[in-house]
């Protein structure tokens, strides 16, 4: 076996010694295959027989309980405090006789009790490299589905357009790569390239823009059939629509919107679980379930020589708990008004980060009406305050569905929200949707209105880091005090997502293993 | 109640007398809703007591079984010949002990027999606006799950670009995009445009291309998140990648199929039935079962004055069916090689359409390796012979899963895999797989390959039907001749789509429908 081997014969013979994983890492490393690099899940020593490390966690959320089942699987004496009626945070999905716990005007849902007529009033969607979110649906058996962002079928409605007619999303989006890929054609030879591009390279740019926009043999656009046609009638021939007018196309500001889809954490594939985003939740508290306390809202955090000591109420009285580590998901704008004895720098990052707005409506209709107008999943966008329209795409064809009938990140609508009555929300949500779908009242049976920033032990939704912030602090709410860190999305790059409050837990976790390592270590 | 109402009152007034169909219906009327034309189902008189009419029906593919549905409840005669061992036509799912009937070289699925181990050996997608096809799935009761085209996560390899390294579909879109939009800003205040824009059109325009490129605040292209980040870590600040080479990009031929995701029949989004796309021939045998022969092909086919004759083989024995009407949707090209007595011109048009040569690849893989690719679904794309590579978007986190190896558009590539053998085929789809995902040949199981121009009773994929065949040919063939019709998704302006099939045979029934009801009329 002198002989050299050619490096496909290397890869099988290291796939029949070490199985495919083998293979796909010696892979890796020859370096024929790009790597994605992601966080690593960090692997906690299990505790040596005798050893004893309690945490106590403060919140049950994705990132209270994602440390939660870490360190109790190693050995970790932990318990999680949630201030609220239920785990998950704001991983909500809302049924039938669930409790919208907002201040001052608390609402029980009122879905009928079917398995597709759920709503996820926090986080609905998981893309593809959300490895950690995705390993844990894996291991825990939570079954997934795709989810739908784009959905060229559905509507996009701008009073600034077309006088406020919606018109189809694959019509918008069409028309504009046509008329704008045309007018790049038309430009293109008198532009001044930083870097001159050959007689091919100028061939191949201007045939990239004929397909961009399917112009025609002239790069003229003349419409396409990419905005749909006249008819569906496949017994005739195909009938192209005539193009929209550029310049209405023009005013509108749905072109900041156009491009949602193309973003690293939207763009298509994404998915979610199949019967509600809470599946997730449900999965984690089947494994750490019974070391969980609700309804305990945590009073006081007191840092110790050698430990956290955390005093929180639970069925009348203030209760005590002390450990070795405290992981701490509580919102920080709520951590500013509980008793402490933090240092005034790391106390100081609490106020600082502002919190979203973000607001959404569910409508139970009693007909999935968008299907007739060929519309199965996916957004339909307008300028409105209601800003979004989804249609589910679980439950297909059956006779009633869940709606979202509203989902604004602007911080000006979720104000405007936020002030009015349980029953205005869904009215002018209703109003705002009608010009989408006219007769859409007629549809609506019942509806919830989740309004974060007002939610009982939430009173925000994700923290809003801007730049400068993200500079000042970011650091010091990340690393530890003592034995106290922060988790939660909010502690981590990416709040507003799960992979982000797991992140977060990961990173505290890893730094809670080395010190029990290195104390294990200093005692051996 | 003299006062005048508003347009929502109005429809609200609607609704509460005719329900919300009257509130769509109305809407439609008033023109407050854009509508989409669709061919319209026939509504197929049924016959008087004692009235007899029958059809025989050649083909059991989708058009077959559409119209032995929509015929046999209304009371019609009907009698389905289908040359092969099973119903369906191209709608074909594989699943393990299925036999692939290819001419000369059978072969027999190997697949597990889980639930999730299946391949739509033929159509694997549903647009939204098919609206026929998807009226028969609710009325049948066909589950319907999305189906994913575009993911931003699969690859895209083509030996002319970054030396044959794949690279990742997000990359090469935002890279592509933000240079062609950096290039149009530059080119823009040169261009000469038939219709002058205002300023305010112009800072319109210039902002969309800042946001279709995602440039900066220069308008220049300096990477995207689009593109996804250098490691999807959290805990760390967010790094974009760098851009690729934009000249590197435009060698690409991939261009080219950037579009295919936009198309009015591909765009999302699109749908599958759960379990395999031939829960819908189930679905129409569950009714119509009973009518259908199998393993019986047609020898003759006669016209007469009053109906028509077939001769056909079964078990042996030539038969004879006479009825008052044929729906033929037997392949025109194999059409030619049978007796009949049809008019020249009507036979002439068999040997002028050309068909398609599609081919594809099904693969069982001990181990869904895309999915640590953070891949769960979607199209990786190449310039080799075998084009795409899916990955199912069902059965996410299972052990094992079916993925497409090959699906081929391009007659050379269909003839250069016919002249193989099934194993010579799935080894050449598994080297260039390795293209795309090192080490590819480590997991692939076992395969099945569908040349569909070489099938037992097909020979031959869509038709091919070119404007100038259109324009000669296709009248002719869509109208009857006596009392027989073509039928099929041949005889449509949509060959290849099921919906194309069930248009064809709407168009037939309704004029069978018409002829029925004016002999009722004379006979009255």
């Amino acid at each position: 076996m002198d002989q050299p081997v050619s490096r496909r014969t290397f890869l099988h013979m290291v796939g029949a010694v070490g199985g495919s994983t083998a293979i796909y890492q010696v892979a890796l490393g020859m370096g024929l295959m790009p790597e994605i690099r992601h966080v690593q899940r960090p692997d906690i020593a299990p505790l040596a027989r005798g050893q004893r490390k309690s945490v106590v966690i403060l919140g049950a959320g994705i990132a209270g309980l994602t440390a939660a089942y870490e360190l109790d699987r190693k050995g970790y004496e932990v318990q999680v405090l949630e201030a609220s009626h239920r785990a998950g945070g704001r991983n909500f999905t809302v049924r039938g006789g669930d409790l919208i716990d907002e201040a001052g005007q608390p609402q029980i849902c009122r879905f009928d009790p079917e398995p597709h007529l759920y709503f996820n009033a926090g986080p609905a969607r998981i893309p593809g490299h959300h490895t950690a979110l995705l390993g844990y649906c894996r291991e825990l058996g939570v079954e997934l589905a795709p989810f739908i962002n784009d959905n060229r079928n559905a509507w996009v409605q701008d009073d600034a357009m077309f006088g406020g007619r919606p018109i189809r999303n694959r019509e918008y989006i069409a028309d504009t790569r046509g008329f704008i890929a045309e007018l790049m054609v038309k430009g293109l030879d008198a532009a001044q390239l930083d870097e001159p591009l050959t007689q091919a390279d100028y061939a191949q740019l201007l045939e990239y823009l004929r397909q961009f926009g399917e112009l025609d043999a002239e790069f003229k656009y003349r419409g396409s059939t990419r905005a749909g046609l006249v008819a569906h009638d496949y017994t005739q021939p195909e009938q192209r629509k005539q193009p929209l007018d550029f310049r209405q196309l023009l005013q509108s500001r749905f072109m900041y919107l156009m491009s949602f889809g193309e973003g690293d954490d939207q763009s298509a594939m994404m998915m979610e679980p199949v019967g509600g985003m809470d599946r997730i939740v449900t999965a984690f508290m089947s494994r750490v379930g019974h070391r969980v306390r609700t309804h305990a809202p945590v009073q006081a955090i007191r840092l110790q020589e050698k430990g956290v000591e955390v005093a929180y109420r639970h069925k009348g009285q203030e209760r005590i708990v002390r450990a070795d580590f405290c992981l701490n998901s509580i919102p920080t704008q709520l951590l500013a008004g509980i008793e402490h004895n933090f240092p005034p720098d790391y106390a100081g990052v609490f106020s600082a980060i502002p919190r979203g707005k973000l607001f959404k409506i569910g409508f139970q209709a009693k007909e999935r009406f968008w299907e007739r107008e060929g519309i199965y999943g996916g957004i339909s966008w307008t300028m409105q305050d209601i800003m979004q329209v989804w249609y589910p795409a679980h439950g297909i064809h059956r006779p009633k569905g869940v709606l979202l009938g509203a989902y604004t990140f602007s911080e000006d609508a979720g104000e405007k929200f936020a002030g009015l009555t349980h029953q205005q929300r869904l009215d002018l949500a209703i109003q705002q949707g009608e010009k989408i779908h006219p007769g859409y009242r007629g549809y609506i049976e019942n509806g919830v209105s989740i309004c974060w920033h007002r939610m009982n032990h939430m009173l925000g939704c994700a923290s809003q880091w801007s730049e400068p912030l993200r500079t000042q602090y970011f650091k010091r709410l990340q690393q530890p005090v003592g034995h106290h860190y922060m988790i939660g999305d909010q502690a981590s790059y990416h709040p507003g997502w799960q992979e982000g409050a797991i992140h977060s837990a990961f990173h505290a976790l890893t730094d809670i293993d080395q010190r029990v390592r290195n104390v294990a270590l200093v005692a051996a």
